[in-house]
């Protein structure tokens, strides 16, 4: 007799679990494509693997054998966000810690302070952040006695909003050692209070208190991503990168991967040289646990920020004439030599250059580094200039060449707008936030909300962006609004020109047949809505690499 | 018309190679079971994840579907050897640098280093180890000047056999900026010459020295680990604890098994608390890389070595009185409070405690310990114990509480035998390299070689084992041969047990199904063959997971 073989056994074969796709189905799906289209869909199949097999139209048959069917009843789905600058383990200290950022006055400053301090009796030092005396109207830095007033004897440590300084108490000043006679080191500025160190520690300055912070222990550290995951993944942000990874960051990243907790995806770049070297020894690491993380850059600090006129500017700010008469430009953090050393240190092993620059004057020092290094260093560079707020209008066109990614964080803008008139008056702001100029002179424009310095939350910066108008819709008009780009093009720079920024965009940032499936349930079309409308987008369900990571009023879950 | 199936379409759906298992055949194979029994067979079919599916035996029916199939012509396979004690990252620099422990006097040694440093100019320091004053019959150390005589002004550093003394140069103590004034450090000793620093400084001083060399870069380290896991491979080692990881091997394992280049299994034992914590946070590390990679303990240094006097006895040495006549008696590296603080803030986390004793009194230090703290860290825990060399015969039947771990080094006792009997007196020996006692005490005996200190090679420790013997055959009888364990006992300390010592029983160290196939293929049947002949044992292939991982004459090979 024949063998006879049917088809249930068949069936079975093909049945296993762990072969077959999964199907997402029943959605308002709409994504780019490679080259910037919108593409509309209403399925997507996705492989065991967690990456896209297919994206189905109306019209498309489904499959009949799947692992599982998930019904997302017409809902909107867009592919999941990405940061192209931030900072994961701040953003969760930060959450673990008092933030400040919503007081509006000092006094209100103080007595939240005060709650904490009540609240949290059992912590050796109070810290937090998120204070601007410029939203306070202060006028001023705030001062020692000021901050003693809420805290006591207490230590107290809270940065500034842009994390380029921070305030200390009298307790602070006397553990760190700080008297009369503490000099300021290089690269930074005590501020003084009647000739006396006052309470405000300007960048390089910051380190004279924060070398007496009781350091965080490596659990602290998990529960800092964990809680920084967390916010990212309720924001509908499945990428970031992480600008200015620690050792001990990478080593928190590494835990939280090795023990399966590691749900987003996050593109490493060292603080500095030597960690990258450390990590990746003679080159980026590879994409570790399913395209979760890699450490592929370095970044360097060129300058600091505008708020606390750290950043580098070509002529002295209009708010700060100097003490010598002769201006204050803000500080460079490194020499010419010495960022062209760094640069060739990192490129040399292929590791991606991502240089902080602020002020004018830094761009013009990044820009002429990329010019002076590029022939040497060549190929696939994709060097990296993250804010790049204020640019002289003549070095513009330099973002053009060597394919130089612009990397900017649209919340900025609104933020700081009344800010950058005052630091450098109307007549030098033809080249501050100039979106629309970036993609005028062929620089790739990436978007990132620099978190926690401003809010995650994608939507707002993605509102900005084609707007120029703040949360309050003002100015009316926007400010400056001939640099606001398209709304589809803020979309490319928040997902697949972020994702290209990080070497990721064979990974996400899209949604397409091998890409990872990483994509966010959400509550109205954002190509559709107004700004008022997309900027309060609320995030329903968070999916990385088709496993259903966070979920609205059940806070981040594993699986489906 | 009914659908028809051919069984063509089956078997070609059965066929995708990713599914199918593997043979590795006619072989005469020997494993010990779990519970120590030696078990024959002669194929070993494997999973395509590099678990055994089952051990084959010469009648059993062969499968007919198979991925690969390879034809081993008879040869005897055994199980991967493991070592528990060996120091992975030293054994590739030291193999990178000069090797003296070839040389039997000090005029060799000279000239060896004088040809190293003409075929090494381009080195900024010349550096090596492996010397041992005992084998050159020196009846002291060697001095500076002795070194210089080598080397001329070029700084030079070569450690001691037993890794706990160095020997500097004249330009190598200028560079450390040692002076006749310089001071010992606690727990290190500066040996004097004509009542200056003579050249050599033992345990803690070494650090004097040390601090100058050049810092290996994370690519010297890349290719000392390469190197390393070369040797081991080659010599039948397929897994091994690394006794005293630092942060920066730690960040070499990653880099290796990130880039696919880990072949063999590390039982990783942190180089103190601090590491650990960094690494796991808040326990051991899962297992990683398909368990090739864990860090799951601290090892914890509690004397030097007694070569150089360092191992802290109960009764002073007997052939170094001391200087106050109160006599010598080695040095403690942790108070009691010390090291009792130290295993708690590990064992509170989870972390199995490795402590190094070698001196009789480090021993009774140690077991007090344990003694101590094994009621509040309870459960699994397997303390261990490192070497064990030397213990006060009423201290032996301790060894036998607490599930403790014995873990020695055959090797050892060949070549310490008669430096033992020096420092000690023939009638301090009735606990020395115990192995026997241990066993009948019922604690867990475990076997190693401490290389770089002996020769990674685990046939020569394993001959010692039973004989008690050197390579030559010496001495007649053995030497103490009370204390030899049987051939069958000394097998299962270098697997099986040795698995179990770094929790990876479960994994590897015996071949069984579910295990991971790790084995050798060697030249002789170890169970038959004379000490001598199995010393010489000849490795001829090293499989890790199912993978060929080294083949004899074409040094180690990726992939079958």
């Amino acid at each position: 007799m024949r063998p006879v073989v049917s088809l249930a056994l068949i069936s079975l074969l093909l049945a296993n679990p762990a072969l077959a796709d999964a199907l997402v189905d029943n959605i308002d799906g709409m994504t780019l494509d490679e080259r910037g289209e919108v593409v509309r869909f209403t399925g997507i199949l996705i492989a065991p693997d967690g990456k896209v097999v297919k994206l189905l139209k109306r019209g498309d048959k489904r499959p009949e054998k799947l692992d599982w069917r998930e019904d997302l009843k017409g809902r909107t789905v867009i592919p999941g966000m990405v940061d192209a600058h931030g900072h994961v383990m701040d953003l969760g200290f930060r959450a673990m810690a008092l933030d400040l950022s919503a007081t509006t006055s000092l006094a209100q400053a103080q007595d939240a302070i005060r709650r904490y301090a009540a609240e949290n009796s059992q912590r050796p030092w109070l810290v937090g952040g998120g204070w601007n005396q410029e939203v306070w109207a202060l006028g001023r830095f705030p001062t020692a006695a000021e901050l003693d007033a809420a805290t006591g004897e207490k230590p107290a440590w809270f940065v500034r909003a842009d994390g380029h300084a921070g305030w200390a108490n009298s307790a602070a000043m006397r553990i760190a050692g700080i008297t009369a006679t503490t000099k300021s080191p290089a690269g930074g500025r005590i501020e003084l209070a009647a000739g006396k160190p006052g309470g405000v520690f300007v960048d390089a300055a910051m380190a004279l208190i924060e070398k007496s912070l009781p350091k965080p222990t490596p659990r602290d550290r998990n529960a800092a991503f964990i809680k920084a995951q967390d916010i990212l993944l309720s924001q509908g942000v499945t990428a970031s990168a992480d600008m200015g990874t620690t050792l001990d960051d990478w080593m928190t990243y590494r835990r939280m991967g090795d023990l399966g907790i590691l749900r987003m995806r996050i593109m490493s770049y060292s603080a500095g040289v030597e960690v990258a070297l450390q990590v990746g020894g003679s080159g980026p690491t590879p994409w570790l646990y399913a395209d979760k993380l890699r450490m592929g850059g370095i970044k360097l600090y060129l300058d600091g920020a505008l708020g606390s006129r750290g950043a580098w500017l070509k002529a002295p700010y209009a708010d700060a004439p100097g003490n010598s008469g002769q201006g204050n430009t803000g500080l460079p953090f490194l020499t010419d030599a010495q960022l062209l050393n760094s640069i060739a240190r990192g490129a040399m092993d292929n590791f991606q250059i991502a240089m902080h620059a602020i002020g004018d004057r830094a761009n013009k020092q990044a820009l002429d580094a990329i010019d002076e290094v590029s022939d040497t260093y060549n190929g696939d560079r994709r060097w990296r200039i993250e804010h790049a707020q204020i640019v002289d209008p003549i070095d513009l066109p330099r973002f053009g060449k060597h394919g130089i990614i612009a990397s900017m964080q649209p919340v900025h803008q609104t933020s700081d707008a009344k800010m950058a008139e005052a630091r450098l008056g109307s007549a030098r702001l033809g080249g501050a936030y100039a979106w629309k100029s970036m993609l005028g002179n062929k620089a790739r424009l990436v978007f990132g909300s620099d978190y926690p310095v401003e809010s995650p939350n994608p939507f707002a910066g993605w509102a900005v962006a084609f707007t120029r108008q703040d949360a309050q819709g003002q100015p009316f008009g926007g400010w400056r609004p001939e640099e606001a780009v398209s709304r589809e093009q803020a979309w490319r720079a928040f997902t697949i020109d972020a994702a290209f920024a990080g070497f990721g965009e064979k990974q996400f940032g899209h949604l397409a047949p091998g890409m990872r499936a990483d994509f966010v349930v959400v509550d109205r079309d954002p190509l559709l809505v107004s700004p008022a409308e997309l900027r309060t987008t609320v995030v329903f369900e968070t999916w990385v690499g088709g496993e259903r990571v966070f979920r609205r009023g059940q806070g981040a879950a594993q699986g489906r």
